[in-house]
Parts: C-alpha cells; sequence; structure tokens
C-alpha cells in the first residue's frame, strides 16, 4: 500500500459516519480517489434500493478525498448529484477525480456506479467544488 | 397526529437507512416536511462536525418528502447542498417546501439547521427535483 | 436614486453583454438585488419562450448583484437552476438575495419571474456562490 | 456536412437568440454536441472576460444540443455549472456528452473552453436534465 493510500484509509477510519457506514477508500491517487461500499441492509430505502443519501454519501466524500488528494486537507463547499439508475446490486463505487484546482479550491466530478457480479452500471453523476479546509 | 403525519412516518420507519441513523419526521403538510436528527457520534467527520453525507441525506430525503406531500410516491432526481456553516449542536432540522409542482415533477427546497439549546444556525442549503415514482 | 443604486446601474452599464441585452438594475439593497429584462424578439428561442441562456443570464448575475451587495466585488463560481415554466411574457424578472454571507464568500439564491399585465409567474430557480474578486 | 449536423444547424438558426450571440453548431453526433462562439465586445463583462450568462448559455445550449441528440426535441429542466477560469481568448469552445439517457429524459455533462491561438483552458463545468418536449 502506498503511504498516500495508507494516509487516505487513516483519514477515513477517522470519520466515525464513514465507519459506521462501511465505507472503503479502495484507489486514492493524486487527482482521483474510489469509496466502495459492500450494500447492506441498513444502506435501503423502502424499496429496497440503496437510499440516495446513501449515494450522496460517497459522492460527496469521494469528491472531498479527490480533492484533498490534490490540496490537502479540505471541506465540501457545494456539490450537485443527478441519481440517473436505482442504486442496487452487491456494491457501490464511487469514482471521482479532480477537473480543476487553484491554490485554494478544485472542482471535482465523481461517478457512482451499482456493481453486481457481472455488471458495473452507471447510477449518479455529481459535480462539486472543495475548499482547503483553513478558510 | 394527523393521518398524513401517520402515513409520513410509516414511510419513514420502512427506510432501514432513516432508521439507522435515526432521523425523525417532525413536519409534514400540502408542501412541506420538516426531519430533524438528533445528533450521534456515528453521524461525524473526523473534525467533529456531522458528516457532509448526514447533512446531504436529511435533505435529500426532506425534499423527497416535501416533493411526495403534493406529488405522492417520488424519486428525487437531483439534488444540489450548499454546505454553509459547520454542522454542528444537538440536533440538524432539515426544512423542505416545494417551490413549484407540476403534473410529475416538482422542484423543492431544503434549509438544513443546526440546533443547540440556544440557538438555530444555517447550515446547508439544497434544491432539488423529484419525479413520480412509476417513470 | 440611491447612492447604491447608483453604483450598481454604474456597474451593470458597464457589462456590455448585460447592455446588449438590454438588463436594468431594479433593486439593489443590501442582501437584496434585482434585474428587469423587457423581452424582445432576440432574446427568444425557436418555440417563441426566451431562452434558457437568457434565464440563466439573469439568475446569474442578480445573484451575484446580491452577492456583491454584502461583499463587495465578487465572481460568482458556481450556480444551478431549475427551469420551472417557460419564460414568456412582457419582461422577466430575476430577484436574488443572499442566504448565507461569510468573509469572502456568499450562498444566494434567487427567483426569475416572467410578468406579463395580469400575471406574474415564477419560471426558474438558482442558487449559487459568489466569491470576493481577488482570490 | 451530415444530415444531422444539417438538422441540428437549422434549429440553432431557428433560436433568435443563438444567432444575436453568433454561436455555431461544430459537432453534433449521437450523445455529442459541440458550440464555438467567437468572442466579441458584446459577449464580456467589465473586467474584460466573458460573462458568465454567456458561458451559461453556451453550457445549456450545448447540454440541450448532446440530449437532443438521443431523444429528439428536448428542453432543459436544470443545469449546474462551475466556473473554473475567467473565459477570455478568441473563442469559447462547449463541448458536451450524454453521460446517461433514458427514455424520456438525459444527464448530459458539458466542459466550456476558452481558446485562443494557442492554449486551450478548461474555464466551466456543467452538469444537467433534459426532458422531451412534449412533456
Amino acid at each position: 500500500m502506498s503511504d498516500m493510500m495508507a494516509f487516505g484509509r487513516k483519514i477515513l477510519s477517522e470519520q466515525p459516519f464513514s465507519v459506521a457506514l462501511g465505507a472503503e477508500l479502495t484507489v486514492f491517487e493524486e487527482s482521483k480517489a474510489e469509496l466502495t461500499l459492500a450494500l447492506r441492509e441498513d444502506h435501503l430505502q423502502q424499496n429496497g434500493f440503496a437510499h440516495g443519501g446513501v449515494v450522496s454519501y460517497l459522492a460527496d466524500n469521494a469528491l472531498t478525498f479527490a480533492g484533498g488528494s490534490v490540496l490537502g486537507p479540505v471541506l465540501t463547499l457545494e456539490m450537485k448529484i443527478n441519481y440517473v439508475r436505482p442504486a442496487t446490486g452487491d456494491r457501490l463505487v464511487a469514482r471521482a477525480e479532480v477537473l480543476s484546482a487553484g491554490r485554494t479550491q478544485a472542482v471535482c466530478q465523481c461517478k457512482v456506479f451499482a456493481v453486481s457480479k457481472d455488471s458495473e452500471k452507471l447510477c449518479a453523476v455529481a459535480q462539486g467544488t472543495v475548499m482547503i479546509a483553513s478558510r
């Protein structure tokens, strides 16, 4: 495991909400981050799909890690998410990348995929801004 | 309790994710919904504030309930959220209202407040679209 | 006319795009701004409604003026707009207000109305962030 | 010129606002659209950059053409745009693509570039939803 990945996992392990949900950091490189969440009963909505709040949590956190990979400790200022397909399957995978980074802010994009044994389907797309934490 | 509130609470109680987080439906009227979340350790981020994912869950769900109050069962198509202040305090209260409703879609707004014994501060603002579920 | 309004109109008159479109600043107070646009043929789309780009220009600029009313010279960092009804009528009126302002950024909301002799209908809702220009 | 491009250019030529601004459709294929705007004095803001409203017009219209390339006549329901760099140069080029399309709606992304003789810089990123027009 790279030092960067070890550092990212340490940060994630210090987020009680991420630990409670069971999110894992599966990619963490310059300008990129991927979070994976094995779906559990308590992530669902009344219709059996993952709750939109679970999907938006993943997107938000992946955007923050992607932005943080180039800016250091950051906060998410804002995010927009489009839910394009029910989030169902074995796990959700959120892949975020930096689209543009300045000195204090970065604009990132994230795609969330619903993954099963033999398929991977886009279920949400997000775009947002992160800012260095010492604002 | 009104029939409508009883119905709304039943729906919320059927969302495993909402139950796991501990969200309560505290207002549910035509065009309006309010969700309240007593903050717990497992809602937090590494900095002690509520995780952005908790705030966006609340906003997303409150938007959906508000839209659902006029359209019946709905899905959230998309949402945009601005985090304007750290979400800290005893509880978070998300107040959503319908800004415009058509036959199949509604555009709603939500403000999330961080509430303590003697203060109530705006911590996030969201805007989004819900659509009737039978799309 | 207040000094503030005179100042705002001077700024608007220095924006060649705003002058070309014919936008007028009709309210400019602390935390608030209103832009009015008398609709012309060259603002339209192929269907006879005002082009979405005209509506988003108005929302964007009204957000910027509202934010600027409390922060001084600002840039719009990002904006989200929902078009809720065709923009048609005699004129469009964009009313923006500050929802939350920090030291360097403000989050603002804007509602755009389509106005005719005897009606005023909400046609778009926007939310966005402005930042002081010296970033 | 392909039939599709000829059709797209005809649509654009029927939008008085697009004609007034001088936008050209430079790519129009299944799932993709590109609009190009040679910058003129009347597109600018007081600071000499293209007005945010010009950039958002381009993004909005490119999203609509991209979505329309797979769905037929569409309206833009909503859009979110992040301005990441001043829009300056000889021309702006907005490149949009469909990220996900259903039967009646599509979610599209657009990047707007500021282009000069020897550079092309990302100046805005947008994400939005289009819907078939017969709603």
